[in-house]
């Protein structure tokens, strides 16, 4: 089972090129997969790494300029074709109803499931989503249009109980449940077990942040502090900078000091310009602010 | 200079996968592009497939279903972001608007080029564009929503002159424009000369026919009468006849019946379903009625 993954479905910017398509990534967490935006051609990269159409109710949209979203028409015609049934949710700022619905009404009038659309604030930093194993909160973002990232915080799971211990102490089944969860157990004999003695710890939730589009945007920082990874946009190299500023883009540099200053443990850049035949110089330029700076690829996949 | 080419960028069905993309096509004709439908993930093909943007000023969309026009919202915004000047034509049925307005609204609202919907009538055979080198009629097709096919009609190129000739009669260069028309020469002493001694016949001009979405549909046989390429959907198997007959698609066998009673030059089957691993067998199939079909696949080119 997979636990914390990311596979990047894309990692180009607004103009697909033979070396990158535009934006969409998917996280496996738990065998349940969550889509971050979905740019044109992402079912069929989809369908390239194997990834499973049925494992994905939640898309989150970041904003809404095509490179982010123009795969999603073809996505949901598809799962209605492979007969879903699950309702589809999507959480997207409002504009995603102005260019979802006539779409919908013109090319799905006989989905065989529900598309449901959950409108997000993207100015505020706010809970968007929830269910047994996650947390999803907004991240606001400074771009063109009104925008956000994600912050996926996993949620922690129980302690594992040392099968051994509670064999020795024959505790019953139905404190077993409670144990997992911390408490201690007492003896028909009133000895004190300390949980500590029963349980080994789960592993620590993980988290991943999102963030994409945006300029160099520092309030974010309090909001992916020490995160696993932050994947962050990095467009531009340092030389044009300028037009990273003009454009509300950021430069891999920037990206780097981002990260720097929130203590991520590992930092991830993408949403390259295709105006660079080579990304390599982008890592180089953030290398040097924040060390192993992963770059982003179509067909990567980072475990947590 | 390309004379007339036909490229082959997609030619799956509804379910793109790792096979096939959705439908596209491009005709190189004198230099000049014309595109037939227009499937997510178009751009990136004309990309790999080294088509050059600029050259494209004419789409026709076939009918208004997801896999024959997905791609357009991206390519009209590459085209914005690549700078271009020129207006594209989108020649397709008026369901086009419900769908296209909403999206240029609101992701294209600084085109820096027009795009100019001319909205034909799918039930009619019509002319439907025509500029020097070329007419383009609609074909009325028969499937579940309004769709016509498209009918590419080169128009005669001028006789070449016989240069040898021209010299040794000392024909003024003012006459020359005439005798490439068919116009006789008369020398300054009354002596005719027939034009047949003064040019060489131009390469008969060509004609290429684009039926897909269709339901195996006679009434075509006349339009599409001995053109020097039939491109027909065979979407189905003949095992798969009765689906072929309720979602109103041909199979390959029903392709090649109408390409022998249109006594086509060539056919091309494409709009192949995903559910066939192998498209050989629909060729095998096809080749029983009309021998020598040609399969389609991305990235084939066809000279007419």
């Amino acid at each position: 089972m997979a636990d914390f993954d990311i596979h990047i479905l894309g990692c180009g910017s607004a103009l697909p090129t033979t070396q990158h398509l535009t934006t969409s990534q998917i996280i496996n967490l738990r065998d349940k997969l969550y889509m971050m935006d979905c740019g044109e051609g992402t079912q069929v990269q989809m369908r390239k790494m194997r990834i499973k159409f049925s494992r994905l109710n939640h898309i989150f949209t970041s904003h809404l300029h095509g490179d982010h979203c123009f795969g999603l028409p073809g996505l949901i015609s598809t799962f209605g074709m492979l007969g879903r049934t699950a309702t589809l949710h999507i959480h997207a700022p409002k504009e995603i109803e102005d260019y979802l619905l006539p779409i919908l009404k013109l090319f799905n009038q006989y989905l065989p499931y529900k598309v449901h659309l959950n409108i997000i604030d993207p100015t505020q930093h706010a809970l968007v989503m929830e269910n047994r194993s996650l947390e999803v909160y907004s991240i606001p973002l400074h771009h063109r249009i009104p925008t956000c990232g994600f912050l996926f915080k996993e949620k922690q799971k129980e302690d594992h109980l040392v099968k051994e211990m509670a064999d020795f102490y024959q505790i019953p089944t139905k404190l077993l449940q409670g144990i997992k969860q911390g408490e201690d157990f007492i003896t028909p004999e009133g000895e004190i077990i300390p949980n500590s003695r029963l349980t080994r710890p789960a592993v620590p939730a993980k988290k991943y942040a999102y963030c994409s589009d945006t300029a160099y945007y520092p309030p974010i920082i309090p909001i992916i502090k020490e995160v696993d990874l932050l994947y962050h946009e990095a467009t531009f190299a340092e030389c044009d900078a300028v037009r990273a500023k003009k454009t509300y883009h950021t430069t891999a540099k920037q990206a780097a000091e981002i990260a720097r200053s929130a203590q991520v443990k590992k930092l991830l850049i993408g949403h390259f310009s295709a105006r660079y035949e080579d990304d390599q110089p982008l890592k180089e330029e953030a290398d040097t602010i924040y060390p192993d700076t992963i770059l982003a690829k179509e067909g990567l996949t980072l475990s947590l």
